[in-house]
């Protein structure tokens, strides 16, 4: 089956571009797969065929007007045609090698190239656009990021890749950076080929390239990591406190937490931005009683013995939290401003009503 | 001062591709910006000007060579040139609009274009070239991506955009994402505009869109938000322990955490994967004397008194953990095989020798 791409967008004159050559253009040649525009401004309105206006409540540049974009859709795409459509947007979802070779398993695609400030909302809605970012930067439209997207889907069709392991030793197809390689010459201006690659020894050569993929993600892509088994992904502080409900009440209504999980017979999960933490009842009856000014002595210095269970909290721009915290009368009994400690963390610190000290803290 | 892209590429033809149509076409005429390339089959080796070779250690695909790219780099740049030298390959750091707003304050760019598995790794280190990334996904070759990167700077080079405002309000630029926009007709297939934007009150507007920017960063990318004002990052437990360094040793060895901090007088920082946690020497005695087989009732049940500070830690592959710990004789002593517990989550504990319980879970 040939796989078909129609690209809506003002510039089709920006098509096959860098798609009519090399691997992909080669392909377009065999009919692996084909290329169909339609050209936007066919459906514009007025004597000047508009597709834009100005943007709804004011403000810079210019707005894609739905109605001509749902007529360019309705013209391309008729009630049978199953293949994705897409919008290349910055605020889509970010693109990632296992959605391309999703979309390379289909039939096609429909690709949407934005312009402007961006497509009005209704038509995204109406005609279910699935809104695509192949980055967090801005381009000056969709064409170049439909090129992108194209280009990434059509090496991976059957017969386009000279080489078929070729795609599956790559970065990203399982997870990771790819290893350095090497080539001829032995020797570049005084740097030789790592020992091992020419030892002959296959065992070995895996083994060195498979720790250089993981060394190499663990540095530069420490996020990708997430996916690769047994490694831990989030920790969340368990806190005991004597009252359940009471408790999801302070963090809710104080700390400013949103409650995602409540088991009233004994546990709570609260979230506030990317952190979560756990509270649990416990009967501890020793613990329940004590007096939360009682002091003890920790590392020879006096301190609070309320401080016994407790967690650590990074965020960003701990001096507005502790203006905010402190209007709120929630700060530790003997806290002061954040302050830089000998860690170089800025810090402060919350008590609850149970005894559980939390610190606040910023690397400042 | 005249932004000068020089490309260097085995496919000249791909340029000046979408680069000389619209923006930055208008703009490439006008001399606000200028564009050579340089071909990589000149300096290639031998009869068949060969710029490849097959990886040292075997494996699939080709390698481009290091002599042969850095002869074209030395003819394409002189000692005193000192734009930077970028080479488009998913190996590198992923392109923020940051950078890209920074690179367009320069002078220009040399922008390096791999193929094939890749480039020698040791012409990067002889010639300094910053490795860097468009996205997650693997494309036929360079080409596409030095077009994605000049595309992205060029709009934002003095002049080029009609609207200079047009260039801060939109996504990234704030670290938003944009709020959706809208424009004429007033009502397309039984949609209005929201009302909000039609009402001529600036001040709501604003605050509408901000709002609005806001939901969608957070739903579609909430990665995004980390870098807005006052929002926690990362939470870290802080457990205590009666012995620092042989508190630490367990949770190195034993766990397999790293010691990322270490002050002996009170506190040490251990990191595994994305998580961290904090230890503190407590000098709490009726604590510190804890039969850590003693038993209490929560919620009902008989449970372990020594589970009264924990916290509860997200990995991936719970069961491949278990065996691991399993062997290492850690688990907590009525720790039975990861089962799912009525909050979905599949879990099992570790107890350390201070009585802190870790629970591992998995949402599964």
């Amino acid at each position: 089956m040939t796989f078909k791409a129609s690209i809506i967008t003002l510039y089709p004159e920006m098509f096959p571009g860098s798609l009519g050559l090399s691997l992909a253009g080669n392909a377009l040649e065999k009919d692996t797969w084909q290329l169909e525009t339609t050209n936007l401004r066919d459906f514009g309105k007025g004597k000047h065929a508009n597709v834009d206006d100005t943007p709804a409540g004011g403000g810079a540049g210019m707005v894609l007007r739905a109605d001509v974009l749902a007529e360019a859709i309705d013209a391309t795409v008729d009630k049978e045609d199953i293949r994705p459509r897409l919008l290349m947007s910055p605020r889509g979802k970010p693109l990632t090698q296992e959605r391309v070779r999703e979309l390379s398993q289909g039939g096609g695609v429909v690709i949407v190239c934005g312009r402007f400030e961006g497509v009005d909302e209704r038509v995204i809605e109406e005609r279910d656009l699935e809104e695509v970012s192949i980055g967090d930067y801005i381009l000056s439209g969709g064409e170049p990021a439909a090129i992108i997207l194209l280009d990434a889907i059509v090496r991976l069709l059957p017969g386009v890749m000279g080489n078929d392991e070729s795609g599956e030793t790559e970065s990203f197809e399982n997870g990771l950076l790819e290893h350095p390689p090497y080539t001829r010459p032995a020797e570049f201006e005084g740097k030789t080929i790592p020992e091992i690659l020419t030892s002959g020894n296959h065992g070995k050569v895996d083994e060195w390239r498979k720790l250089q993929s993981l060394e190499l993600t663990k540095s530069r892509r420490p996020d990708l990591l997430e996916t690769q088994p047994g490694t831990p992904t989030h920790i969340m502080p368990a806190l005991p406190v004597t009252d359940l409900l009471d408790g999801v009440a302070f963090y809710r209504d104080t700390l400013g937490f949103s409650c995602v999980f409540l088991d009233e017979g004994g546990t709570a999960v609260l979230q506030l931005g990317k952190v979560e933490l756990h509270l649990w009842l416990s009967n501890d009856e020793s613990w329940k009683s004590r007096d939360l000014n009682e002091k003890q002595i920790v590392s020879g210095a006096e301190t609070f013995i309320a401080g016994t269970h407790s967690c650590r909290i990074e965020v960003n721009d701990v001096f507005a939290l502790y203006e905010h915290y402190k209007k709120l009368r929630c700060l530790h009994p003997n806290a002061q401003a954040p302050e830089k400690k000998p860690w170089d963390a800025t810090e402060f610190g919350i008590l609850d009503p149970y005894g559980n000290l939390i610190i606040f803290f910023e690397w400042l």
